[in-house]
């Protein structure tokens, strides 16, 4: 296995987040880089979820990903040991990243010649939904298994994401879950949210997930109809 | 349904949580309660699990649940439900608790004359594992469907723990786990941590874990043989 970059990252030294946020987003779409936010509980599937979309986009967009955990590489390992190009955030304890954070690890990664970053945020459905990474759009994975109600009780994290992957979506007879609930309480919190049903184990529903991707980078990278 | 009582609790004015912990501690020790911090990722199973070993316990112990959410009184409403007694605590955006919030929320409910408290933390793996609640135990709920890999990613949650509940022990078949592999993780974080394997949904496991539990609140409480 190829050795995997660790890098370290702390808390931004700058207070105000939102402007610092602003000023990286400015820089990407200057640089022509989408970055994509992806943000759940732990084992929700974002990594599998990433490398499946990874291995169906590798040969339109050149592609890189940064995997944030507050300890081990398994994360970033699995997204090599696919073909793709990936390091590994430590964050030190820290339960969300922020956009210094998002910066430090973009610049460690080298992503000028990159059409598309990943960013797995640290698996926490609180944290991370307070702090804008500077990224172009964000998103959520729900799990089957974790529940119909999670809207209810994490209206922020449901409230400020662009997309929400319902995944596991191949689990449904086996967990009390209902899908229709799940989209009437999200779209409550956030009218203009748009929806998929995935598995990423199985692959279903990814045709509609990928083609939403590949519009909104092509939209941000200026390659649209 | 019952009215639920929904508390607003704010971030501790204390500096030195530790401390104020280990006096709420003493004072809950004086008292004759055993207070069971509960924690684990968001749809692992928490209030599931709290419910049916109340409704198990409630014959032997005088018992009284703490719901701790963003927003939302979905949990506690389930617990009154099933015939116990609850309440809701706010956290307004807070991703943990303290041990001042911790004892608003004892106060709230009113516990002097309780043998067992149940204090369902916020659904998160990451900030609640650095908080002393001030509980006589803390134990973690890992579900089947988050993977086996959680221990490896989230060290000190499963570090500070006395109990590691593996719930939906009865998906095993549809996704790819390995507990003897989690178990070893677990141990060499925590050589002395307790592991069960339960599934709130069919009972499959709590006599164990029930076992455990009415042993500790019997020592706790000066009834122990």
């Amino acid at each position: 296995m190829d050795e995997i970059q660790i890098v370290d990252i702390k808390k931004s030294i700058f207070e105000d987040n939102d402007r610092e946020a602003e000023q990286l987003r400015k820089e990407l779409k200057a640089q022509h880089t989408f970055l994509l936010n992806v943000m759940s509980s732990p084992g929700s599937g974002k990594t599998t979820t990433i490398i499946k979309t990874l291995q169906k986009l590798k040969e339109e967009f050149r592609i890189g990903v940064l995997e944030a955990d507050i300890d081990s590489a398994v994360d970033a390992e699995r997204v090599v040991e696919a073909g793709g190009v990936a390091i590994q955030l430590h964050t030190g304890g820290m339960c969300h990243l922020d956009s210094g954070m998002t910066r430090t690890a973009l610049e460690s990664l080298g992503t000028e010649q990159m059409d598309l970053v990943i960013l797995e945020n640290v698996g926490n459905l609180v944290c991370p939904a307070e702090f804008d990474t500077g990224a172009s759009s964000s998103v959520m994975i729900l799990s089957v298994p974790e529940g119909d109600d999670k809207p209810l009780k994490y209206p922020l994290m449901f409230s400020v994401c662009d997309a929400l992957l319902i995944n596991k979506i191949d689990c449904l007879p086996y967990f009390n879950f209902d899908v229709a609930a799940v989209e009437e309480r999200v779209k409550k919190l956030n009218p203009n949210i748009e929806i998929f049903e995935i598995s990423a184990n199985t692959g279903e529903g990814f045709d509609a997930w990928l083609a939403w991707l590949r519009e909104k980078t092509n939209a941000w990278n200026g390659k649209a109809d």
